[in-house]
């Protein structure tokens, strides 16, 4: 276990330093061990999970209603298919307190991740965290990360653009405070979700000064775009999960409506190349 | 319980009534929860597992070396999404004896499904089963659905086609001499995997003159060609699976290369919808 942990910090501190304003980290969310494994044959240096991707693929709505053992099995399976690093997001963190978040995030560890995102939406109440209790999150996880010496990488989640009130102004100056108090309390980057307009991110990433993470939508400016403006990186949120399951509706009609398989067949992997994707790449 | 069983019998029914020469029925196979619901939304009467599909998404290659207990609890996640009928793939049936096919069938059953695929390959060996043992299993499996009150589905699969010897001309005869035997020992649809091409599948059909299942590959002939050549069912087999995976090849490409998302956001579909995908669609 000496070595795995080794293994993990180094996994960590690599994690971290790809965290660079003008040179973005472009980084996948995966939801199972293929999905995973194909964005780190592609040549991802990193990999993250998809809460809600993970979640559906087993059954749970996104959110905090799976139960934990199930979350975290899937999470195990994908950081051992990966050689690269893996960061999960603990949603919420599955609970309030001390004892919880300590527990959730120590399971998430053990698991085999070294990254974590951590939102300020309370998934009970459906409603946005106070600011200090999400940043005490922060501050206690990152100490936790100390504890356990492995350098956690924190990715502090603000949810005020989509959950917060008043006018879209309003509510972008909300994300600015709420994220200006995550990273005070020591995340590595902060991920306004939401933030897709080339203007608004301009304003946070200026306000921020700090690694800013933006999620893939349609209309999200492109990669070199997004790097100039500083944004330090760039997730797939739970796109390619969209992605997969449009096809399966495209290629449902295809073969019901017109009788023939297009859809399925062009551009598929084999046989051979899915079977590959069931273990790690070092040891094939 | 008894509502569940009587459910489970109705379902097998309805699933037993689907095959028919004439009238085609197209199986989509499954690997998770959000894929099985994706084709039960589309209109296919009933959905089956992809065991490549399945397996490789939980982290093992194709055949019999996933948990029995990750594979079982993976098929139950599936039953219990669907309201259409499930057809499970259980390969060789997870083991040789009498004791361990009954245990494999009844967890199946207990899981949800109401139909299953059983093939005549040795994983362990790596060569076909003799005729006679798998013809055995297939008879064992028969009796077993009316000890338990559930008429089973059972596709009885041959691997002539890929594992058998000789020509093209030999493998093509091995499989009609198998899947006859197994027609006889109880199967109520034969399924020769390798067979694709229109002038073997008359022959086929012609010589079983019994529901014949076919897969999806490049190259099969349309629907309606299928239908015409008196085949009872085509099924995905791992097809969707592979095209989900080369989308995401596509995509990573894409974004790695190019800086934009369109394989990501065309066609994809929403947060909501993708939420929907994780219960049931009965209790939406």
């Amino acid at each position: 276990m000496a070595s795995t942990r080794e293994n993990q910090k180094e996994k960590a501190e690599k994690f971290r330093a790809l965290h660079s304003p003008g040179r973005i980290l472009i980084l996948p969310n995966a939801w199972d061990v293929p999905s995973a494994r194909v964005f780190e044959d592609s040549g991802f240096p990193a990999v993250a999970t998809s809460s809600a991707g993970l979640m559906v693929s087993l059954g749970y709505a996104d959110g905090e209603s799976i139960p934990k053992d199930l979350f975290l099995s899937a999470v195990g399976r994908i950081a051992g298919a990966l050689s690269v690093p893996l960061s999960v997001d603990a949603v919420a963190g599955f609970g309030d307190t001390d004892h919880e978040i300590e527990s959730t995030i120590k399971s998430i560890v053990e698991a085999g991740g070294i990254g974590i995102n951590i939102e300020d939406y309370n998934h009970y109440s459906g409603t946005l965290l106070p600011v200090e209790k999400a940043a005490q999150k922060i501050k206690f996880i990152r100490k936790l990360g100390e504890k356990l010496d492995i350098p956690i990488v924190i990715n502090g989640r603000t949810d005020a653009m989509s959950h917060g009130t008043g006018s879209a102004d309003e509510k972008l100056k909300e994300a600015i405070s709420r994220a200006t108090a995550y990273r005070d309390a020591g995340s590595d980057c902060v991920y306004p979700m939401g933030l897709t307009e080339a203007a608004s991110i301009e304003i946070f990433v200026k306000e921020l000064d700090f690694p800013t993470n933006v999620m893939v939508r349609r209309g999200l400016p492109h990669i070199r775009e997004l790097e100039r403006l500083g944004v330090a990186r760039v997730s797939f949120g739970p796109a390619a999960s969209y992605a997969t399951m449009g096809l399966l509706k495209r290629a449902s009609r295809e073969v019901i409506d017109e009788g023939t398989y297009d859809s399925l067949t062009n551009g598929a992997i084999t046989f051979d190349e899915l079977n590959k994707l069931a273990s790690p790449r070092n040891q094939q």
